[in-house]
């Protein structure tokens, strides 16, 4: 597991920059918030979320409060984006 | 739902205080940080946290990377702490 290159960055990462994610500042990782209509459509999503992380062993980093879900992924093998990244966000967003 | 009395700091905050939840920073908040064998344990943790947590109408503030849960309680429609956070403390450390 290596750290994206300029191509796959180019290719990968910012289709997720124009569809709400961004740049964790000082660090090669992306957030994204996320808002449901409360805290039982919140934790469902979460669930499938971790379902999927479990089976890929590639787990993110996430604070909830309610209906909100603030998610940071990064690659802790790596110390950066990796391709596990994009795949488990495009993952969230098709959720 | 009101704020916790004197008395009830005393007989029921003061406990959760020596077994690991500690007053947060200029918030009439408690948090505690639980660590398991890994991301599966953590989950499974938050999974019964959730559900009791929805049955309750009640829910936490909660941050989770990968075996590691910090989860904070407080009352939004007391500003503060209330019996309801204990309850739910106390569960907590029950599982």
């Amino acid at each position: 597991m290596s750290t994206l290159s300029d191509s796959q960055r180019r290719t990968l990462l910012q289709p997720l920059l124009t569809s709400g994610w961004t740049v964790v500042e000082n660090r090669d990782a992306i957030t994204k918030k996320y808002e449901f209509s409360d805290f039982n459509q919140a934790f469902g999503f979460m669930t499938r979320v971790a379902l999927k992380a479990d089976k890929m062993d590639h787990h993110p980093e996430w604070f909830n409060v309610y209906n909100r879900v603030e998610i940071t992924l990064s690659t802790h093998d790596c110390g950066g984006l990796s391709t596990r990244d994009i795949d488990l966000a495009l993952f969230c967003d098709s959720l």
